[in-house]
């Protein structure tokens, strides 16, 4: 299991119709992907970091997070809004510890 | 609910005693202070970010939070291990996005 987690600030001004719009279509489109388990998206609202969001989703192994990285609806999301509309953003990938 | 998350590189060498006994006395420690739910132990590895490790746990609401942060075990913890085996972190806090 590999839990893919990004966390990014927008361009648009907080609380816009652009912003909303960001939210909607990400969550409408990314979780469709085929292999996404368990999107979830929050609200960053730690003091420590400027981020004020973050997409999550778990994939069963490294094969469906490639897949999922190389299907047209994610790259075409990448493409078309993420490039544009995110200001700024870091990725952690996690697998569970063991022993 | 809240996710509080913290990403971090520990001093020790990888593969190290020292390691695996930081990381062992927290999974023992963290997890039973009053509040903590879903206490999980990850390996960070993702390749755009130089974090080995990350902790989270979620809390019902910022009152629980402020308990464990406030809590004898967590500060002990902090003061005794955290800032002298830890190298380099980041902190992290989750909220559902609502609508």
């Amino acid at each position: 299991m590999i839990l893919h987690t990004v966390c990014f600030t927008l361009a648009h001004e907080p609380g816009s119709g652009e912003e909303q719009a960001f939210l909607d279509d990400a969550r409408r489109i990314l979780p469709a992907v085929p292999g996404v388990e368990e999107f979830t998206a929050s609200r960053q609202v730690g003091e420590q970091s400027d981020f004020r969001f973050q997409f999550a989703m778990r994939f069963a192994d490294r094969d469906a997070y490639a897949a999922y990285d190389a299907h047209p609806d994610h790259q075409g999301f990448v493409a078309r809004r993420w490039k544009t509309e995110v200001a700024a953003f870091q990725e952690f990938d996690f697998v569970p510890l063991e022993g």
